[in-house]
């Protein structure tokens, strides 16, 4: 019998906690027995017009790149990634010598290579709060240790702190918030990174989907305390592709290179990586630059709809992520994010990143369509929810009523909210919504937009006599909610 | 400037070199201006059969499983891999469950990942000299102390040495030797890493193209001391595609696969790992069966003939690649390697393993025809080595005779090699192979196979007034082959 403290492994590892992301289709499938294609993810953040596979004008076909890779297949990817290197440079742009690039198999490999080429046991990183998990993951796996200033104190992080720490990382546009920090802000930082022989690790993997005029990806040529990093999965909407790179200076990218996994890209990655980084026009490519306007206005139309749902708060659009507080919802974002996958629409509960409780949720920029099918959704499950309460309080009413007879709530602090000596047995009304105008009750607008059924002038249920009939009806032994429906056939459709 | 001490990586990573290996075709190509396609490496070992998508009968076919994985490159790999780690343990055999299988993105991966999750800087590992080069370059990056024993030392290591070192690496069949051992001999290793608390580590990359038999696989079921590492690379010649897997204790498993990285196996390398792992009839498919008989049948052939090679000692034959000791051969393994390389046959030089000086080749079996190419290739060496061997010593002997004059080499141990008196200015004729049976040469069988032309009854040169008349000749302005030939014309025509 093994036991786990007795595996021959670190020992800061063995309590080992796995980092959370978005993006669980199979697992939510196999959850909720949804069909793969029918989940709708708005848990990732990819580039909302799909891949430009998609879109002939970008001279860009899959078909034709797997085809190229067959020959390659058959051998080892050439360890130096000549190719690729010159074409991540020249898409980054100036001041980006190929010689800086460091490949990765997905960005987060690019994380675990710094951290593992600069962090000795015990070293202090600064991981401002909130921000993606894999900095925090691949630092505790070194042993790192991760101290926490909040995202608003990163520029005034005094010297003793940035003296002591070995590397700040900074994620900008920052997952989740979607604050994007000015390269002017950057630059200042980077200088007292400097000084104080701290890497300043910025993180641009949704720079091109933001505001690449922001990225400081042309500063660690001539200072070693600067690292950036880019990935393709992102911009270009092909997760399942790993491809990533960072920026070093030359000094850095030469020992990276030779500290990173051989062959670390098959030749799949290699060459379609290639061949997106050699996309005409690079960064402004038609393709990136449609991406951008089209996150900025169905970003913008996204966070109008998420602000009207009555305790959502939705942050700024600056990428195609929006960051919700969700803190004065009716359910917290675990349960949300729970209800509406089980719905088949994927969101991502905030829960796992470091300080933020059940209080947020992070929301992709999709297409409208898509948008309006996650708003949907939403009011789907608030709607839900308010049936559960409902049926719930009904349970409560019964049980009570059984124990202490028929009667009222005059300590309610609405009291009375349809007319002085209302019985209140049925606080919510078993049969909401009713539908039925005859009770008085109708169709109203919604602050969200569309319509409710309003029962402000149906008292009904809250006359004693009828509320006794009601509840002698539901207290048989059976089903609620089959008792609800012979109670309307009985008590309720005589009397209209 | 960045000077390469400044820069704010872990001091043991400063003077980092890379780990070499074999299959540098794309380098050969550019050094050389060789064709990739027309480069014939047995530099590195796959199996002789070439992938199984060129064998109908597998079942396996690429442009079915790539049409497979499209779909899944839009989402991001479910890490879990369920799927994959069931293939894998399926194939490796009884006593293996897929709560045991750690995926890599490359067997590289997989040795990376256990060396950082177990070693702290300054921890001792043991690496049995000469062997797979990963193992020491992942060590070294993790900033332990390597300790190297002989191979012929593994078992009978002492107590006090198993005892201070944190892994043990066992490379099964060994990479360069081509050794395997037994399984008996590893489960009685196994029980003694267990005792001491040190991690057996068994690379078993290559154990489907040897001896499956020998495999212990369903050790780590339950010893958490023992780790299996296996490779799809070789079995399935496919290199492009990065995929390799680790068997751990389900204990030592959970860890590792937190460890890992999130989504180290892109879509496509998941889909086509998990449907070769699922080739009909598994380890023992008709494809690696066959593989495995020709491995040994053109193994022997090809170690025959190269043991007829003056200077060469071919190692036994038990895997697709077979270890030559070329320490009395006429050049270094380098120097080989590189002439061979100028002309698209690329080998292994052995000098970067540890311990194997420039003595020592590694050669892959591939097709009879392909290994007589480079049986033929090693010749055409020679005789190049041969011609300009001859042609220094021509050169020399020109430069000699314009300070000295003509002369002997009276105190040669061979004198007289032809008849006393004979003149040796020329020790080696500079006509040769002249090819011209009046002269008194002949054609005669040589011991590799072929024929060579022999000059025993050919005195000509070493007459003293015909040494001086193309001497003479030789000692005009020009290019020394021209003047060879005008020599010939004017000297040797007429008296034959």
């Amino acid at each position: 019998m093994s036991e786990q403290r007795s595996v021959p492994l670190r020992e800061h590892l063995l309590a080992l906690k796995p980092c959370r992301h978005g993006g669980l289709i199979q697992e939510t499938s196999e959850t909720y027995g949804i069909p793969e294609n029918e989940i709708l993810d708005f848990s990732a953040n990819f580039n909302p017009l799909g891949s430009p596979f998609d879109y002939p004008e970008t001279g860009l076909n899959f078909e034709d790149i797997i085809k190229k890779s067959y020959g390659k297949l058959l051998e080892y990817p050439d360890n130096r990634y000549v190719e690729f290197r010159e074409a991540a440079a020249r898409f980054v742009g100036p001041g980006v010598a190929p010689q800086s690039i460091v490949p990765g198999n997905g960005s987060t490999e690019i994380v675990r290579l710094v951290v593992e080429s600069m962090i000795e046991k015990g070293d202090i990183v600064l991981l401002p709060w909130p921000t993606f998990g894999e900095y925090e993951m691949q630092c505790r796996i070194m042993g790192a240790k991760p101290v926490y200033p909040a995202q608003d104190e990163i520029n005034t992080l005094s010297d003793e702190m940035l003296e002591e720490a070995k590397i700040l990382f900074i994620c900008n546009p920052n997952n989740p918030t979607g604050k994007l920090r000015s390269r002017e802000e950057l630059k200042a930082l980077a200088e007292r990174c400097r000084e104080h022989k701290t890497l300043l690790y910025v993180d641009e993997a949704f720079i091109e989907l933001s505001d690449p005029s922001q990225s400081v990806a042309d500063l660690p040529a001539d200072n070693d305390y600067v690292f950036v990093m880019r990935s393709l999965t992102k911009d270009f909407a092909i997760p399942g592709i790993r491809m990533g790179f960072g920026i070093a200076s030359p000094a850095m990218s030469d020992i990276l290179n030779t500290a990173r996994l051989s062959w670390n890209l098959g030749a799949i990655a290699n060459t379609t990586g290639t061949a997106l980084l050699n996309i005409e026009g690079g960064i402004d490519s038609p393709y990136l630059k449609k991406a951008r306007e089209m996150i900025l206005k169905e970003g913008e139309t996204l966070k109008a709809k998420l602000d009207r749902i009555r305790g959502f708060e939705a942050g700024e659009v600056n990428v195609n992520f929006i960051f919700v507080d969700v803190s004065k919802f009716m359910l917290n974002s675990s349960e949300l994010a729970a209800r509406l996958a089980s719905r088949g629409v994927l969101i991502r509960d905030c829960a796992s990143f470091h300080g933020l409780g059940k209080n947020y949720i992070r929301i992709a920029v999709r297409t409208e369509k898509e948008n309006d099918r996650l708003i949907a959704a939403i009011g789907d499950v608030i709607t839900e929810w308010g049936r559960e309460q409902a049926k719930n309080e009904l349970q409560h009413v019964i049980e009570k009523a059984s124990e202490e007879g028929i009667g009222g709530r005059k300590t309610c602090e609405y009291y009375p909210c349809h007319f002085e000596g209302q019985n209140c047995t049925f606080c919510f009304c078993p049969f909401y919504p009713c539908e039925n105008e005859k009770t008085g009750g109708k169709w109203i607008q919604s602050s969200r937009g569309g319509r409710v059924w309003s029962c402000v002038d149906c008292h009904l249920v809250h006359k004693k006599e009828i509320a006794q009939k009601i509840l002698d009806c539901l207290m048989q032994e059976g089903d609620t909610d089959e008792l609800v429906k012979v109670a309307w056939k009985k008590v309720m459709e005589p009397i209209l």
